[in-house]
């Protein structure tokens, strides 16, 4: 790698602060250095496996939280335990999922009977078990109702060939971006009160409960300290974003937007070359760094449009860097990380499990 | 290329009507058969040589815009003619625009005397010149403003070795989106009267503006037959969004995000694995097609939650299109199209100016 500074990086590109993140890593492995709970980082995040390495480093874990298949094979590499915290369906990526039991521990989310099934179905025709977790519905997006409905889905897994019970999951994700942080333990804590009531549901009937996995950075010291929760899945805390540096947890902003100034159209105005192909404003707009009084107006699809004080010196050439509201698809949009030393970049790190692999495989069969 | 259908396609994955989107082609090329004004299409929209081939094909063209260098330098292998509808700035950039010169007629635009030295120095390095347009600031995110303010930056191009001076653009964004053709009509008028009226202000000095480009697809009717505008830079109209579908405009929605359900969590609600990272939503929520009462709740990273009617009969395994709220964005978030005939796949299309080259540039260095 040719040794480079900030000013030498093509924009617009993501920029970490290595000493930052590397705070983030080390708060995070501390607080589950002690509880019986620990961490599941979630690969998903940053889809980065220099980053992965370094969480790795750092200890406290029991595995990696992956999203997808394609993230778990690429996680396969440097981790051999992983949990892929989303229901798989599609024959070929169940086929992939028993692929991978060959050289990990590997376990999937599972809240339907046909999912069950078809991952099964998978595992016996590779001649291999798949290890599944029953996801309850604790008001996110997806799993089965606690108690009754989740011990039928759990039996049906203990009777079924190829598949291996091995404990539930639920994400209390409508408590991770509540602010006040009365009102996000009483989320938290009435979310998971429908996960951790089934776990003696299931161990009453016999059937085994050994990961009871949950969380996420907005929740990590919540849940991580309810008795029952095994592991925490959380995410966002290595780099972060605006919207959960609005919490009271104790992690920094690390990575960044950088982009070129190309016009000043208004004495009150900058339009710099990073919009929406860079940064997403699901969670709302960027905020601007390090420029007092100066703000995002909007985002067009290559441009960011700042408005900026009168005696803002900011010109055509200069730099700009915005902090993205929302980590994981911002993210998504790049190839590479420019990881920064103070002003020195350290490396360039491929963000290997951008987009969808199972894409550049049809185009590279071409 | 294996034959295909719908149903062997991995999700979440872009699909294209490829039927549709020859209609669209052709009612466009039709509009601009007949004026003096012709059509430049906007290659950032789709960012993909195979639907670009298409639309030359039509015919009805000056040329293709660009919206980046490295959309250029990939435009370079099949057009001859191209507009970077941008500043571009950066010695880097500059230096590869030079470059381009030798394959291309290339022009940039540019609003500042930075940008405009910037260019020239790089063109007199690579002994050649490169094309400018003065970009008249209309009310949108760039340029300078009308009148002398263009006047002055367009001698200073005029007399300027390395660049040559080829006229102007302005980009009347503002008025793209309004669905009432009358209040979009005249908001293109006015806007678009900026840059018209500096065209005489240059003649006058016995400057050149032979080129006067502006428009879009929402207002390439309007725009496209107002006297002195010579070309159109419409990029959408090729495969739509819901965005653009409100306006009285004769183009068909031509691609959606194809998704497989991966839960139903309860009677009124499926979970689908097509979220953030396979649709942008900075347009509104993408629309849920061909499913009567079906509506997007909200879109995590990698799921979205849609809302359905209790008889609604959608269970996991079965797949769900969405129709995205914009175009050039979501499109930038996947590497290939899977282009459709009815049911049977025709081609799988690299989106191969997906993303920033510069990153996938200094990765393969690495």
């Amino acid at each position: 790698m040719n040794p480079r500074t900030l000013a030498d990086i093509p924009t617009p590109a993501l920029i970490i602060d290595v000493a930052a993140m590397e705070r983030n890593i080390q708060r995070m492995a501390e607080f589950f250095a002690e509880g019986p709970c620990k961490l599941r980082p979630h690969f998903k995040a940053h889809k980065t496996p220099e980053i992965a390495r370094r969480q790795l480093a750092a200890g406290s874990w029991v595995g990696l939280t992956c999203a997808t298949v394609a993230e778990a094979e690429i996680v396969a590499d440097f981790c051999d335990d992983i949990l892929i915290a989303n229901q798989v369906i599609g024959e070929g990526k169940c086929a992939r999922v028993a692929e991978l039991t060959r050289r990990v521990d590997i376990k999937i989310a599972v809240d339907s009977v046909f999912g069950l099934e078809q991952i099964a179905a998978a595992a016996q025709k590779a001649g291999t078990s798949i290890g599944v977790l029953v996801e309850i519905n604790i008001g996110f997006r997806s799993g089965v109702g606690p108690g009754e409905p989740a011990l039928a889905l759990a039996r049906r897994a203990a009777d079924l060939a190829g598949v291996e019970l091995r404990g539930l999951m639920g994400y209390e994700g409508v408590a991770q971006p509540i602010e006040e942080r009365d009102k996000r333990e009483a989320a938290a804590r009435s979310a998971l009160e429908r996960l951790l009531s089934t776990v003696p549901v299931l161990r009453e009937a016999g059937l085994p409960c050994d990961i009871v996995s949950a969380g996420g950075t907005g929740t990590h010291d919540i849940s991580g300290r309810l008795p029952g929760v095994t592991e925490i899945q959380a995410g966002s805390y290595v780099l972060m974003d605006t919207a959960y540096a609005k919490l009271d947890i104790p992690f920094e902003k690390a990575f960044s937007v950088l982009g070129t100034v190309v016009s000043r159209p208004s004495a009150t105005s900058v339009t710099a070359d990073c919009g929406h192909k860079s940064c997403t404003q699901d969670h709302g707009n960027p905020e601007v760094r390090d420029i007092e009084g100066a703000s995002v107006l909007f985002l067009a699809d290559e441009h960011a449009l700042i408005t900026v004080p009168q005696d803002c010196p900011l010109k055509p050439g200069d730099r700009v860097q915005l902090w993205p509201s929302h980590i994981d698809p911002t993210i998504n949009l790049h190839d590479v990380f420019y990881a920064l030393e103070g002003d020195k970049v350290i490396g360039i790190w491929p963000i290997v499990a951008r987009g969808y692999a199972e894409q550049r495989m049809e185009w590279s069969k071409e």
